[in-house]
């Protein structure tokens, strides 16, 4: 009844919200990030204490989630995100040509499934809901049960903005629960028009499961993971083996491994430079510092994953954490298997979420390049490469782009810049759909659809579509694009 | 084995193809338009035997489908429709930021399964094939076995462009067969990555049951077809109900009502003006001329669903084609229902593929607005009014854009224009995802994926995202618009 009560008034208000200005949209969203600074130091202590993450890195997340909200803001105030064509009318032309003009509008109300290990940046006011904010979608939030205090203080300040903007309570609503029935039911309900979600391939996939067997389809945006392979080139391994290990090793165990972009698989091909880049990681392992993960359940999953990835066959474990750990902490672990193995046995293909990382051995570059093509589609996928060796190998840079979303030379995953430039996203596994992105400004691309208007007079038409461009944005005009 | 092997021949070619440059694209589609008018009165003749399409209308056709060609030839020779972002380094910045630079790249493989209504322009070398080899991937055309012949020679002409072009042979590709299993291999093969489909709601959902169940599912855009609402609004049904009542009589009934933009019903607020157009139009009927429908299938589809329609109660028959049919000629046929009894009524909101309309008299503009809100997505919608109905009406304009991928103000939904301005597309069950296209430049969306190149060299960055910008493309540099 809650679930259902919610939904109805999303989609009695989005009328009214789609109908807003952009310049509205923009005040709104810059205003829920003043919101949220406002809650000081309060909303870090909280964040603190239910997800376990270090005070300086909430700061930064927080930053980010301002900035975040700032971008869409941007995007809405430039406007020319709305993708407007004009094609006049030919009425000399036969049979005549009519007037027809372009542009997206919003799909309705959107339901966001926050995801733990970012609670500011992926969760309640995160990019999910900055992006179908923006575009003129009402959104309900389901809460991450993983920090339930923190997202309704977020929410809290999402509703103050609001209110201080003149915009319809129920423009943004927040449901809590951690009963799995009440995410059904969101995905389920007739007024919900799409679906974004970060989390486990097993999450996501119920959810697809369920917006599938509705009477009407609706799009299901899921990130689900990825295992963020690491290609180790000849000329560079040779060059750089030692440094590569211990970048490597601190971005597979930074914040205890909980990105999405973790580099979970790193290829090299057999050599004293493979052994030394191993021997260099496996001596890091020991001493890397340990820290309580983001709740139970995540550490379950990881010492789960790990114990079913270190027990099969042909994997041999380099190295763990030498400290005890207690309570949620986890033991970093590194491992090593050799190309052949690895592709045989699907289960090596399963992300392990936490600070686990597996080099894989191969015995040539072609073996190399076979591994490439046995694995699933990827958020990331980094080349450690010098301009030799990726000028020497074309079709393995290629099939990097057709793994991956984003392809890294010489950087680690780790670090998801908030520009329009990103691709947060990737063929399946790594998201439902490799034609979007959850993290930039396209995200908002998830949530419009285009509308055509044919003959429509002026004074109906929408402003972005009017002869004059009262909006001043970029269109395009009869095949030209101008301002 | 057939379907194997041309997938995995179209796989193999992909890295090839994807790798030509815009020109050598525009010049292939080019091409195929020119080997398709060489092939002259016998391929016109072809489609005449088999479709039972008329000599002027198959020319028309002809000449549309050799236009869109050139349409997407052109997007590829201006270039920008690869979406280049590049946002530059931050060295300086704590942590730097590193340059990333976005464009969409191919998906691979897409599988095209023709329409039998337009033997041209949606099936063979039709928009879905143009789309997707402009995007830079291989077609596996499914060719209608309602056109065969007309399928094999297009194909023909398609082959002969590939080779005129230096391109391999494999980059179109065509499975003839009327076997439903030889669809749904083509589907579920692991190298196909996406799919396109023009048809019934029940074909189309067929294919997307295949796609879901694949290890890895992959996007089907069907374009399933539409009732196409038209909306008579009060002053322009008081001032023109005669001439409304014939304009639609024609447009419903044009080419045998072989239309997924045929207007299916027809929606009115009952009184004096309102009956005037129903007699007029129920006048029009007896005398509408009869030609055979496109094939045997089709016309026993519409046998059946016709008399489904009329056998549903509080369903008045209006008018039917007085002459004698005979063969697979049909009788048009329009009918009447009161607002209730349509809504009530599930049967009467499915398409009745043919010469048939229906008439839903509301009891006011209330009800005439819940009739809307009742429909299902749709292709288009027209509204039938003065400036001043649609002033005096905001709502029912906004709720239009809800229901429909092209809203159009005193027209008929029939004559799908091919520029950038068209979306052919809408809300499901329209289509499998309203957020795309079938018609006009940006149905090559459908088969691109964002990719971002993060810290790669200048000599290994393709050209549409290289600093001097060879390609003298549009591009979002730093945020600013430029070329």
């Amino acid at each position: 009844m809650e679930v259902h009560n919610t939904m109805v008034q999303a989609a009695a208000v989005f009328p009214t919200y789609r109908n807003t200005t952009p310049i509205q949209r923009a005040e709104f969203l810059e205003k829920i990030g003043v919101e949220i600074e406002a809650l000081g130091p309060d909303l870090i202590q909280t964040a603190m204490r239910e997800s376990n993450l270090p005070e300086a890195r909430l700061l930064g997340e927080r930053g980010r989630t301002v900035n975040q909200l700032k971008l869409f803001a941007n995007l809405l105030r430039e406007g020319s995100w709305v993708e407007a064509v004009i094609d006049s009318a030919q009425p000399e032309r036969t049979p005549p040509r009519p007037d027809l003009r372009k542009m997206l509008v919003p799909m309705g109300p959107v339901v966001v499934f926050g995801a733990s290990n970012f609670p500011f940046a992926f969760s309640t006011a995160g990019g999910d809901t900055a992006s179908a904010l923006a575009a003129g979608c009402p959104v309900v939030i389901k809460g991450h049960p993983g920090h339930p205090d923190t997202s309704a203080m977020v929410f809290g300040a999402m509703q103050k903005a609001a209110q201080a903007c003149n915009l319809p309570t129920h423009v943004v609503q927040h449901i809590a629960g951690s009963d799995f029935a009440l995410g059904q039911a969101l995905v389920e309900h007739p007024e919900t028009k799409g679906v974004a979600f970060t989390g486990s391939l097993h999450g996501g996939m119920a959810l697809v499961e369920y917006a599938r067997n509705r009477k009407v389809p609706i799009p299901v945006f899921a990130e689900m993971g990825s295992l963020n392979p690491v290609v180790l080139m000849p000329e560079k391994l040779e060059q750089e083996a030692e440094s590569l290990a211990k970048q490597l090793a601190a971005s597979a165990t930074l914040g205890m491994g909980q990105f999405c972009t973790k580099p979970g698989i790193v290829l090299g091909v057999d050599g004293e430079a493979m052994d030394h880049f191993i021997r260099t990681w496996a001596g890091e392992v020991p001493s890397i510092g340990v820290a309580p993960m983001l709740h139970a359940g995540i550490h379950k999953n990881y010492t789960v994953g790990l114990e079913k990835a270190l027990a099969q066959p042909g994997l041999g474990l380099l190295g763990q954490t030498a400290a005890e750990v207690s309570g949620i902490q986890p033991k970093a672990a590194l491992a090593l298997v050799d190309a052949e193995t690895f592709m045989q046995n699907p289960t090596l293909h399963e992300e392990v979420f936490g600070p686990y990382a597996l080099i894989i051995k191969c015995k040539d570059a072609a073996e190399l390049g076979q591994v490439l093509q046995a694995l699933e589609g990827q958020l990331t996928l980094t080349l450690m490469a010098t301009e030799a060796d990726l000028q020497k190998n074309p079709a393995l840079v290629q099939s990097a782009t057709e793994i991956a979303g984003r392809v890294i030379v010489n950087g680690v995953p780790t670090g998801v810049e908030v520009v329009a430039s990103m691709t947060h996203g990737g063929p399946f596994p790594a998201t439902t759909d490799s034609r979007f992105t959850s993290v930039g400004s396209d995200a908002i691309k998830r949530w419009a659809r285009p509308v055509s208007y044919q003959n429509f007079p002026q004074s109906i038409l929408p402003e972005a579509l009017q002869d004059g461009n009262p909006l001043d944005i970029w269109r395009t005009v009869d095949g030209v694009f101008s301002k």
